[in-house]
């Protein structure tokens, strides 16, 4: 298994690729932005498509591939790139064609987002949803290249910002050590100090990724921490996916607290941060609108389901000790129940 | 990069093997076959396709993968294998399947013709038809065993066996030493005989395969012997793929000579061949069928071809020698109409 490299600039690297070799595929929203539209003209061989869960439906495969097939219109392919411009569905897609397209093309990933950023870039991981289930069909096809741009990730709204910062909470509670020490005394979260972090978060998901690239000893699933809930959260009450995963991150903290996992100092050091009180009060109103019967079903639809009535949840030892239980899908909607009374 | 194991046995062996674990993707046709019904009968997770080129077209696959994901029915994964029983194509599809199936589960190749026996099985190539276009979507994806059944081969009609005569022919000239010495003596062609012969064919192969596993360096093309016309031969004249592949190298064989690549001692012993004689007569019938127009636009859709009117077209030395040379289409042409009136 090959590795990634990643770089940090403030604008698009342009000088460092030849456009001409490149299909670039990017999210149309991005022609809005400044910083985007000026990477996507410089692009002659390019494929628009609208960001969402949509554009990763398999159904709309054949028709996406044989569009891309037309666009680059028999070129020579030998040295052909794709890249991918965008936020984690247009990721998620391009990478799944560039690892099928004439048998696999390299990729370079250059996401748009915060959330894509400092998550769903990395790792390799492609995806298209089939048979109403996310990710069924894809592959893991680390890209070759991932371009952290400030200028790009700075022209996105601020809801987008709150978004990253659910998947940061999460991956410093993974690390522990100096990167949890710096996510815990944040005092705000703005563009500026969450730039800063991104390299520290980004190469704490690597080292969780290294250990387990295929998710074949199940290592890798720890960064499913605030997954579980997190999922069930942004499909039924159609909350942003780092928002989501944020408030799922306080569910699993208390849990882990309440099981006695995570011990009574630990857990008011965390509480006591500015991202736990952030997400804390969201998970409040959101498990006011939570309905058991569709949680439950969300629960085993989840992909980390190993059986019929068991899933492996996610809970936390410690900042730095990740650990996955088993856990029936009765114990999460109890806890569910037990935080609606808190 | 991993290889995959070959295994030869009279019939399956299905003590090594868990059936509940695996999904089987196979050729209706085999459940006419009293030893592929016997194999079928045993693994209760399948999934029945109608071999031929429509079962690798794109638009199919959204409604193949979502029907197979329901066959799997949200059973564990986790130790899942896909088994792809049947020709070229199924191997093709049930090879693509499982590279893209939950982001890759290993694969088993059970070629039931002598033709994938001997190719098409071996080396990884995996792939879908897009665009009006062989191939355009797939991936390198190795089986990590094949195995190869007596009793299973043994139950194909004797024109299937004509069929894996041409790879043969293909492989034993790519190899030389003493593999050509077999090939070259052949008095006849029979099930036993080519049986005998498939272990060194098949080794033959992967010796390719293994200097250039994912087609980067050019090298692997040498395995295109025969098939820059074989392909124009198949598709306009509807002859089998085995078959025109012999066909084309006899055209291959005949041009290497008049280049004066090949020399008049070695062209002569190949000429001599009882495998020679069998298709070059094939190959004069074909000729005179043969349509230069439509040869031209088929020779330009050619995966081979490198840029619009020039491809590399692979050339034999001697047995033991191929080798890549570009050549325009101009030159295809006129060497056609040069055999033609020969």
């Amino acid at each position: 298994v090959e590795f990634s490299t990643v770089r940090y600039s403030k604008q698009f690297p342009l000088k460092d690729f030849s456009p001409e070799s490149c299909l670039l595929i990017f999210d149309e929203q991005l022609l809005k932005a400044k910083a985007g539209k000026k990477i996507i003209q410089r692009f002659p061989l390019k494929y628009k498509v609208k960001a969402g869960e949509k554009l990763k439906d398999i159904k709309a495969f054949p028709k996406h591939a044989e569009s891309i097939l037309k666009t680059l219109n028999d070129k020579n392919t030998k040295d052909l790139k794709v890249i991918a411009l965008g936020g984690g569905s247009v990721g998620d897609f391009a990478g799944f064609i560039a690892s099928v397209l004439k048998r696999g093309v390299p990729l370079i990933q250059v996401p748009s987002t915060w959330l894509s950023a400092i998550d769903s870039a990395h790792g390799g991981k492609t995806g298209l949803n089939a048979g109403g289930a996310k990710n069924q069909i894809g592959t893991f096809f680390p890209a070759e290249k991932i371009l952290i741009i400030e200028d790009l990730l700075s022209s996105q709204p601020q809801a987008r910002l709150n978004d990253g910062a659910g998947e940061l909470f999460k991956i410093a509670l993974i690390e522990g050590k100096t990167l949890w020490k710096k996510v815990s005394t944040l005092q705000t979260l703005n563009q500026k100090n969450l730039w800063k972090l991104l390299p520290e978060a980004i190469n704490a998901k690597y080292k969780v990724v290294k250990k387990d690239p295929q998710e074949k000893t199940g290592y890798r699933q720890i960064l499913n921490l605030g997954h579980t809930l997190g999922h069930v959260i942004e499909a039924t009450l159609r909350i942003s996916h780092g928002d989501a995963v944020g408030q799922g991150l306080i569910f699993a903290l208390r849990w882990s607290h309440e099981r006695g996992l995570l011990n009574e100092k630990d857990f008011a050091e965390i509480e006591s941060s500015f991202m736990f009180k952030e997400f804390e009060q969201k998970l409040e109103s959101s498990l006011k609108k939570l309905n058991l019967t569709k949680s439950r079903s969300g629960l085993l639809m989840d992909k980390k389901k190993s059986q019929k009535d068991s899933l492996f949840f996610i809970l936390l030892k410690k900042p730095g000790q990740a650990v996955r239980q088993k856990v029936s899908v009765q114990d999460v909607i109890n806890e569910v129940m037990r935080q609606k009374a808190l």
